[in-house]
């Protein structure tokens, strides 16, 4: 038989047909940050043992969104766009495990098949959802520039309904785009057993991630308007917004390449 | 911590936010299905050990496309119909392992996140396409019905690149939808390791999976007009059409509730 | 130079490359109405001069949802089915013109741009949506038949949000599937003057349209929920819901070829 | 009766559910051109009378993506920007008419229906299709900067079927993008006569059209590798590429705001 090649399905004998290849994976783009407080205890829902609630601010949500390129060290994809832009919306808290807080993302939807597979590895939750953001522009005929005053949009629709849209106004140069995903990721990589009604899964593994390389321009704050809309099969606005922290943008080029186990579960 | 719900992600207190419920899952659908035979040197180039070609006919490919409806046992993904149907592409070949004869799916594409999730619990390794499949319908004006004479016409994208398409006449009644999707699938659930640059998955196991119920109506042969196109993220080409076997339609209910796990890799 | 080919946009030498065929134009589908009663006054309002208010029933409206499969009289879009397979959910009331009694479309959602194109030729005021409806099928694993009991689903979106959602669960069979869209239909074809800040249409025509021919099997009638949802865009949710009528379901395939200019506006 | 608001279908009382606003409409957004000879006899097939072929370089022809943000004077598109973003891939050729060249878009593919409908008002024979453009952003990660070197890629679907794509490398600035897309719009706005097998139309208007104001900033040119595909239902790929003349990258600001009729057909 043939070895086989490739990072994820299909593998091949040339990898060719892969899903995604192997990281280094490269991302230049833009986030739009919304953080606020909601009820610690809808935080605790989402973390399952070992993690905890973090100490701090256990209630901080961040929900972000991010307008996307991203390419293979090989740098092809970025000459067959379809292939390299994406949109994704998700939602991230913070936890402890061992005395470490860690940022964790609880809900993520994207629109593109290659960042859902990125994300079963990492441990990202990802569905496929409608994500749209608006974009600076150097003209101003329908665009804003990143500035004072400047007004983004930024919605998310999954299974044909809404579930959360903000207008962000810049007000200020600001030091961070926001703090609950700032910390290394502590995320859950899963398969379900395959038997019959078996309970559990065949794997569950704790990992640490994050960036391996961060460039960022200059972050701005501002005024967010959130809503968070109820759906059948989501439980985005079950993280009821009690408080609103704050509102960022920011352009970014970040390198993801692996991440550490930290726990067989 | 509240104890995590949800069969995949994301896990939440109640699991109403899963992407997919647990089996057992529901399938009510027509296939449309193309038989061939290619060079045997290319089916076995997709066998990772310790599978091995076929004895009997190792060159054989299937290439099925179906239109599907589905469901769990609540049956209320079929009220919300964009959470109940979907469109996919699949090739299957087999192969031999412990001397006994699996069917074994080394593409697919398909057009919906629910059906990207299961694959990836059942170890289909999918790609999201655009995928289209002649619909028969009662009144001729503009559809065949299930009979002799009648055409159906199925095509496959992704990437914004055309795959493969296929023209079917339907002849006869036939006992069969073909023998090369007839077999138990074996398939490898993967997931590779987190760390940086580690070759090797985290979790690779080999399991044997296939539908628990089928129900299946008249099986229909014809005279198929295939074609594959090259792409460059694709290798479904490289399985070139030698001679074709046959075609087939078919409309079944299926349902599938789990597999077993044949070896951990 | 070379005459022009093509029924509609873009026009060239061959007329291959043109949207839409002339008609005729050929339909299989699936239907499911809601008929339900509206203040006739909100019905008023969608009916531009000369047309008035129905003497009968006045407020009486249809939402109708269609699963198409369509064609030229070539039918080769049967054999590439991307071009042949549509859905589309539609608002129908029914107003006077010159004492007789018409049905009129005045809103219409689409999925795929021939049907666009061919609402622009016959004055059906279509935008693209997301349109679901749960299918029949022989096999019941994830499927209902056409027959008491049946529950069916449909859905509507538009802008990433959701406009309106019913079921209906078939109850008896019925002699018809509703009277509101049982008239000809009474459209305005337009076209808005080109001249910066001009006032009213370059062309404006009031037309009467329907099937040329038309075959269906045994219509069913049930019970509907339905809800319409409110959208900064739409104004479906205007014609509020006061009091169903009825809910059907039928199969039907339907011949249009051309309607009568009544009066150039 | 009620008057009706709305520039465009469907019109209604308030006018707030009409697909397009009035003009004027706003733009901000990257334009990739490549411009290329063809046999010239390609070009007249595509100019009904009374056009003719332009005098100089006939058989020149635009080939131009772009990646569009757009709204109304109100600017609310912008802030929920499924309504404001759209690509498009667009055929432009010149022609004479009465002794002036004008430019004319001869192909055009968009991808949201706002931008189908305004396509409709000022004669741009717009079909949906899939449209991607490499875009420029800060960081290099996963993005070019404009400037010598940047290559950016460019690529059209339509019907599942990929019909160009493009691949740019800039080599230095430049004083235009190209003169193809440069002179005003000659283009027909056009509705097929509603009658059964009646030849001809019933609206068919010669318009002058074009930008009321454009903001540039600095055009780049560079080496464009284009191919164009065959596909059943386009005729782009017979405007065979002879020579490239150029290709180049340009970020724009505009405003359209109505056009003059030429002529009525």
């Amino acid at each position: 038989m043939t070895a086989q090649q490739g990072f994820f399905y299909p593998r091949t004998s040339t990898g060719r047909a892969a899903l995604i290849p192997a990281p280094p994976w490269y991302y230049s783009g833009d986030l739009l940050t919304v953080e606020y407080r909601t009820d610690p205890a809808r935080v605790a829902e989402l973390l399952p043992a070992p993690l905890e609630l973090a100490d701090e601010d256990p209630g901080a949500v961040a929900l972000i969104w991010a307008d996307w390129q991203s390419c293979s060290a090989s740098r092809e994809e970025l000459l067959d766009p379809v292939r390299a832009q994406y949109k994704e919306a998700f939602v991230v808290v913070r936890c402890s495990y061992q005395g470490r807080t860690y940022s964790r993302c609880v809900y993520i939807w994207v629109d593109k098949d290659f960042a859902v597979a990125r994300g079963i590895h990492q441990g990202y939750p990802k569905k496929l959802g409608s994500i749209w953001q608006t974009r600076p522009h150097p003209f101003s005929q329908a665009a804003p520039q990143i500035a004072a005053g400047a007004k983004f949009g930024a919605t998310l629709a999954a299974g044909d309904r809404r579930l959360a849209e903000v207008v962000l106004t810049l007000t200020a140069e600001s030091e961070t785009n926001g703090f609950v995903n700032a910390n290394p990721m502590a995320h859950h990589r899963i398969l379900p057993n395959i038997a019959r009604g078996a309970a559990g899964d065949a794997f569950a593994e704790l990992i640490e991630t994050g960036a391996s390389e961060v460039q960022a321009g200059q972050a701005w704050r501002g005024e967010a308007d959130l809503r968070l809309f109820e759906a059948p099969t989501e439980e985005l606005a079950r993280l009821e917004v009690h408080e609103i922290i704050g509102g960022y943008y920011r352009q970014v080029g970040v390198v993801w390449d692996g991440g550490t186990s930290l726990k067989m579960l």
